[in-house]
């Protein structure tokens, strides 16, 4: 799960990255990095950590340049990995290159094993790195030619920043799985970013989102840009945006986070009417669809679990006596409001049903008599691979336990997950979305 | 403004008291500190920061045994305060002390002057240091007595924890005015803490608050504690924890703060009946009263300004294009759910206007149309000196501006705040409260 | 063991006390901090660790004026005293006042018993405490009458600089037993350190020595200091500032400590005649007295002891494979050089024993044949009290064992110290010095 | 400037790595890295700093396993190098492999273009890189096979360790520029270092140098190691390792550092009598030489400029009244020794002349009356091309200037340089070496 930016034309270019980069990063951050280009040199800073960590005044100052690129990556459960932030930056024979990927390649062993046979080394982990060898070895002198040439050698959901000395591509691919859209800052520059929360920060003007198998063309100095429909566009855009992973003050193609996720929770309520005393929010990603529930059911909405936002980080162990800490530094649910009363908790999603086991045991001990469990979105069946860090099937409690043993398993007295019929008409159903997390159509392979 | 925490006779007691100070911490914090007594020694850990900040794994095992206090400090606008960190923990005539207060001594500057002129040094800026004198200039062979002696010198707003190497006395001022409660430790032990919500981090179990003009001794090893009513309670607890500086999932003096929260909003929304398309909170501080406003006018509740937690702390300087960066950095207005609307807006309180303002321009400029500014607690012409840290006269804007000349300053269409007599309905008009801030109505001094 | 300075009437006279700190920090430094006067208000930053480590810009440019004072702790052994860090700055009666001090007080327990019997609280561990004490409880309307009064009450050795709103008191006790020179600074203002090399780097010109007994008094704005003889003098510089605290290029008394370890080495060549390959120093305190032995005797001088400056501060627990590592990461004898070799080796001093068993088993691995340890002291046999923290009689190895049990525990072949006469006659017999940790003549008690 | 270790069979191989780069990191560091192999997959942890500031416990506990290899970078003026630390670690088509390199490759260019041109990219600005892409685009089925057809392609000097996940190879070129040398660990493990004086730290016994020419291969688990001679040898060791670069505990092709550089001063004695009061070493590179410089002359020899080695790193800008700040930080000449002294100085080398210009002003204003610049080399007219970072022509000062114009820029009142044939001499004129920086003769081309 990533985030991108490009800024071009602009002064201070990677300053703006630097912000965009801050307003998406909303589910923490393992690694982030920036590279601009100043006099025909690209220099990059990148690490681990948040970007507020891994920048300070001085380094950024080093960026300088009218053109920037950017890549956070989120928190992921999985192994060490040391080197893996981006963005990807090279030497090639044309000159050097910066590269910044949010999506999954499914073919990435293939290119991998055939690049590796051809002679290539690898320095990451990461699938962009696929993408700076595949333009690296291809022998046209433009470099538009070697990213097409590359492109039609992978498979998969990407948006792409490739960062020239004097441009910027920015590229989605045909399904247009994952999001990427185009602003325009005050000074005249452009910028590309994965959400377009980013824009309110910087102030820059939302223009349209890049189309599904679009790539853009900047030039440095240049006020206008290209734009070459590489590939026919099929949009299957990522549900789970909508879902969990897009801010909610960010607009998805032409949706409304917020309003989307607001449907999600009101066809909830429309799924089973049940009596309760009122609607409870996870906070904060199941709000929207908590109050989209409270609206349609007429049960009032009640915030009675408060999330600590000063959190931070404490690597102080606990004692015996404090159990389930890990949730508990996080949440904690009001008894004054909980006691004896019968509740419907809205959460965004169950993954491996670890957390909604403790919250519903938090809200137990806080003395909730009922507890009706609503997920904000269907039975997660199968493994995301377009660029959503989902576990795989053995983890994932839906893939291996039906609705009731899950129900049984998280300690709920009912639970629900949204059908996928209403998911889609929540977003709205003029257009296919990518649902193979829940219906295991795994279209790109 | 500041949260303290005691914990007796429990294992592990600085753990605890770290914990505690964690659920406690959720207005920034600029200096935090632990007591700790083991075999009959106290030593002390304080510094600036936030808890996770002042506190590692090695400096928290150094502070052993059963018996532990703490302080957090919230962030001030004030002065510079190098060495204001709480607890003062001194070597005195009966051996070793550790105190902590949270309140204000309203004539601390006659008692230091009177202190000086004997020939006391001060050693900081904090009143706490006033009362750790007196104590050790009383001549009695008793610490209690000394304790006792000393608080017939000083007049205020004062919940204390004076530890001893055996003993940790808890008091609070006759009028109650800051708030202290009693819980009980699953080990046996017990905690006082400033905010109840610190006990449902440590999983302790409220017992009461500790009343107006009480002192509880707690002795270590014992399983009972002494209660002595010190002073004839007067009892006036401060509105402004319910208003805004407690914790929502906290209960003050039996009183759900989420709940009173809540109670206020409605009473806003009776107050003057006004169309408008939807309330919005500005989170988090005006959540529960939007919620409240919302549910009194039948106005739709909208999160319609996100709130980015993941803000930290960036100390890049913002570039020329980005003008009201401190405010933007938090909140987000959403411009797909604003546009075109007319919406009442809620905060808590309005101090100086100058983010009320702000929040005004973000709204205007994502299309709001109409903005109805309402505020969940009367207008703050006093300053209080209790142990809230509001400016001075000429800093408060509605006691230099008429509600009007705010609503112009700040930029809303309309502006008004919650009447005092509904402000204490809400709380709950059995008893008195300490409303200075409203009403200049300075009962101590 | 600690080393002060003060500057006045200079511009940054921070900055110009940070960097004499810098100069005199060559023995490791526990705690560091310094005051400065700015428009009648005195600050303080102080805090654990080299100067280099608590200041940084930022908290250095806060110390504005031209005024300030500055504390450097070396690192003790004994335990950890997290508070004890210097200047004490405090309010007191007649409004602020700064204290530093680098010495012992002998009567510092009654003191300071006294003191707290009469009310007076204690934050700190440190004799300096008292003394601010002292100087508050006087009712004299003048610090300098207060000061004075204070003075007659401590015994003990001192060099104390006061530092209140718009003078600097600096002040040397009656035996002098720790050193306190005088110096210019190019713009006109005064500095007086611990060490004269501090003036070497901050290109002070020496005037002279503060004399045994004398109080100089510094007035801000004024060019002309006052020196008022408060005691009789009666000096006994302390030998050990020429043994071994003093850096080699101080001058302490009109004396070269370089010139001074040269001659006892020389001593030590003529004390008993011995067949040697060469003379080789444990670096870097011995280096000066194995070059006076070399030249003395005809032996040659090789530094056949190489030591990493690198150390930096590793927290790396070694393996198992690794032994003595904590002496082996500084002090890598060479092989190629001593192997067969019959060696002079010569210290400064032994305190436990535990460091030159460790040297000697490194010089038998690395081949050395005969192993004729000297050292540029004599005996240790009573722990010194005036400032220098030597241990107590049960870690102080002559104390309880003769020269040659001392000898046959550190494996050398040869053991041989200074004689006490040699000693004063390295230094210059025509004056008395403070020998106590030698002769246990415990002249002030 | 680098330094390298491998270790390969032995418990806690990276620990051992890491004390060994510990003892070699003695002129500052730029950057350092280690990888570990454990269970067959390969980590590597790098960054900037001193290898005590890139790892701690716990980034070291991840490096699991028996063998290591791990490496140094030393400060260099030169550009900005953010990701250029070692060891280089690749995923290529036989597995895994991680490389470090120390020494210069005189056709990187080349190398790097041919590799670029077939459509190689390059993440880092290192030569190493070139290595690991020639390893990784043969087509042998064998590692070595692969290593050694890599090597005919590349020209320079280089020491090389490639580690696999079952192999280390240490590499030394024919003409054994750079040195490395072979010990035994206790346990049984083998270490390769660049320095000897790693060995003693970590108590390993030195076997044997690495030959010109010679690579050897160490398998795990495998007692013995085999040894192939792969070129002819060539011997020409860099002088420099004996004049600069290399600890005065290391021992250099059988010759001792120490042993060395005092030999330089006793030749550089020889060349010219003069008269003097005493020799002084620029601490502490000057020193073995300027003892050898005295016990030839018969001049005694004065430690009269003292070396601060607790200077850290101090970001506090100097005030205007402290010129000269960095050099003074470091280095204090006593002018209790040298007023109205002659003087000769000695040092390692002139590079640009600036520093000395400094010590000679230092040394002037000490009240030094004759002043004698002695360097311990010839006269620095080339760069150096063959990994020891020497600046460019232009900024050599011997490139540009005359001895007696040098003489008359820094200030002496004479000066003189090592002849080229006395250092030979000084080594051992046995064998030749590498003298290019003196007589500008590139054999390798």
């Amino acid at each position: 799960m990533c985030a991108i930016v490009g800024v071009i034309n602009s002064q201070d270019a990677a300053k703006t990255a630097y912000y965009a980069l801050f307003s998406m990063q909303h589910r923490g951050q393992e690694a982030s990095g920036i590279s601009a280009c100043d006099n025909g040199e690209i220099l990059t800073h990148k690490g681990k950590g948040l970007v507020t960590e891994v920048f300070n005044e001085s380094s950024l100052k080093t960026l300088k340049g009218d053109m920037a690129i950017g890549h956070n990556r989120y928190a992921t459960a999985g192994k060490n990995s040391g080197n893996d932030s981006q963005p990807i930056a090279a030497n090639y024979s044309l000159g050097q290159i910066s590269v910044v990927h949010n999506g999954n390649l499914v073919n990435k062993d293939e290119v991998r094993g055939a690049l590796i046979d051809e002679g290539a080394i690898f320095q990451s982990n990461m699938d962009t790195e696929n993408i700076v060898h595949l333009i690296a070895r291809n022998h046209s002198p433009h470099l538009q030619e070697r990213i097409t040439a590359a492109l039609d050698k992978i498979l998969g959901a990407y948006c792409l920043l490739v960062q020239s000395r004097h441009k910027i591509f920015a590229i989605r691919d045909k399904y247009g799985v994952r999001p990427l859209s185009l602003g325009r800052l005050k000074d005249g520059g452009y910028i590309v970013a994965s959400e377009t929360c980013a824009f309110d920060l910087v102030e820059a003007t939302f223009i349209r989102d890049v189309r599904p198998g679009e790539m853009l063309v900047f030039e440095n100095g240049e006020d206008e840009f290209e734009s070459i429909q590489l590939f026919e566009p099929e949009p299957r855009i990522c549900a789970f945006e909508y879902i969990y992973f897009a801010r909610p003050d960010s607009v998805v193609e032409g949706k409304s986070v917020y309003d989307v996720r607001k449907k999600m929770g009101a066809a909830l309520a429309r799924q089973s009417k049940i009596k309760a005393d009122f609607v409870v929010p996870v906070p904060d990603s199941g709000v929207p669809a908590a109050l989209g529930y409270a609206n349609e059911s007429g049960i009032p909405f009640e915030l009675a679990i408060v999330r600590n936002h000063y959190v931070g980080r404490t690597f102080i162990e606990p004692t015996q006596e404090l159990r389930n800490l890990k949730v508990k530094l996080k949440l904690n649910p009001m008894s004054e409001v909980l006691k004896g009363k019968s509740v419907v908790v809205v959460d965004d999603s169950i993954v491996r049903g670890t957390t909604s086991k403790k919250i519903v045991e938090l809200l137990r001990h806080a003395g909730a008599k009922e507890i009706h469990f609503r997920v904000a979105c269907p039975e997660l069946k199968f493994p995301e691979r377009y660029g959503i860090d989902t576990p795989s099937f053995a983890e994932l409690i839906s893939a291996n336990k039906t609705c009731d043993e899950v129900c049984k398993y998280i300690g709920a007295d009912t639970l629900e997950f949204l059908e996928i019929d209403d998911l889609v008409k929540s977003i709205g159903d003029e257009r296919e979305y990518s649902l193979v997390s829940f219906d295991g159509n795994y279209f790109i392979k």
